[in-house]
């Protein structure tokens, strides 16, 4: 590693769609080939990292080092200092890097907190971020169901969020996406139905991947609800 | 054409991302070559196709018919009746057709009329949705400022919507993207400035085209803002 002061090591956040490698974009598969590091992160030390997978077939493992950084446990901008530093001290003064992200990279997505604190840590690292097709798009495609259009107003609202809170939104937004509907299905549904809202729902579980699921007719998810985190509701107004 | 009444006839709505050439997927580039005819839409008769224009690189013009469609005057799924009839006339029995649209074909995208239309008149033929990068985070990615993580909630609502609403909004959502801010930036830039938030606010101008801007200090927008149409606002909580 050189001790220049300039340093002309680069990060590239990428991100590499919600799960079918076909999504990935010509710039992601670009920056992937032209990387000297590859990061990926993982939810938890020693798991899968979805998003190495999807970029697989672009990475060379004999001439690209790949790095595995397992996520923080706490949350915020600050937790990711250590990850950060790692990337810092792996790049060097003159490495290019990319770090891996599902769906998007800045649409919740990890890599919003790597670009903050490597910002904080290593001013001189320039930092680009390569969009990719997020999961919320794909999962409407996959469905066949549009979003938006013309003077339509878009809610993406994690599923926890307060029920009072999440009623509302549904009440004023013309397309509400919930997130991360996993671990409160049942209630969530229980509250579409008090509120007439049945027939305009779609449910969709790991978008992309090769399970997954699609289901139109949420009624017959309401007594036996599946609790996959990877899951969520479109909601439209008739 | 064959008289068969089993149809293998086929239409893609494509997503060809917000404006960077590079930015199509490895799915859209293959979908556009299998086909036999591209249909691309432009806002009027006459107009340029920019959905084209971002496909042009994979379409070979001596074996894939390309036709040009301009938006109906009308709003709403039944004024494309006339695309639609259009599209199922071109495809006959069996051919296969690629619809493009910018950025994503659902999220505030024509498509979802066309397929709308298209399955009440020919609902033989199959239609299939090819996700694309969104003009939304592509804006987020080019200013480098993150959207949402965690327990964030995002909305996506037109610039030109009621401004008593947008301020509830801005005060419940810890990010808010403001579409197709151009005719009224000056107002909006004035509310943002009341509710303390200028100092969170990112402008990005025809995202991914060789003209875009991008404006941080959105302060030096308010004494002479642009008008272009194809401008957003992307504001957040601290």
């Amino acid at each position: 590693m050189t001790e220049s002061r300039m340093s002309t090591a680069r990060l590239f956040g990428v991100g590499v769609g919600p799960g079918d490698p076909e999504l990935l974009t010509l710039k992601a598969v670009r920056v992937i080939a032209e990387a000297d590091v590859i990061f990926a992160p993982v939810r938890r030390a020693g798991g899968r990292s979805l998003s190495l997978e999807l970029a697989r077939a672009h990475i060379d493992a004999g001439r690209q080092q790949v790095v595995v950084l397992p996520f923080p446990d706490a949350r915020g901008d600050a937790a990711w200092d250590g990850v950060a530093r790692q990337i810092a001290e792996t790049l060097g003064a003159d490495r290019r890097g990319v770090f891996l992200t599902e769906g998007d990279p800045l649409l919740f997505g990890s890599f919003g907190h790597v670009m903050t604190a490597l910002r904080a840590i290593a001013p001189g690292i320039a930092v680009e971020v390569v969009p990719g097709v997020s999961s919320i798009t794909a999962a409407a495609a996959a469905a066949g169901v549009p979003l938006t259009d013309y003077e339509d107003r878009l809610a993406i609202v994690p599923a926890t969020a307060d029920p009072a809170e999440i009623e509302r939104v549904l009440l004023d937004f013309e397309c509400v996406v919930l997130l991360k509907v996993g671990s409160v299905l049942r209630e969530r549904l229980a509250l579409l139905e008090r509120l007439g809202r049945l027939d305009h729902v779609v449910y969709v579980r790991r978008c992309g991947w090769p399970d997954q699921q699609i289901v139109h007719d949420v009624r017959a998810l309401m007594d036996n609800p599946p609790s996959d985190y990877f899951a969520l509701l479109i909601v439209r107004q008739n």
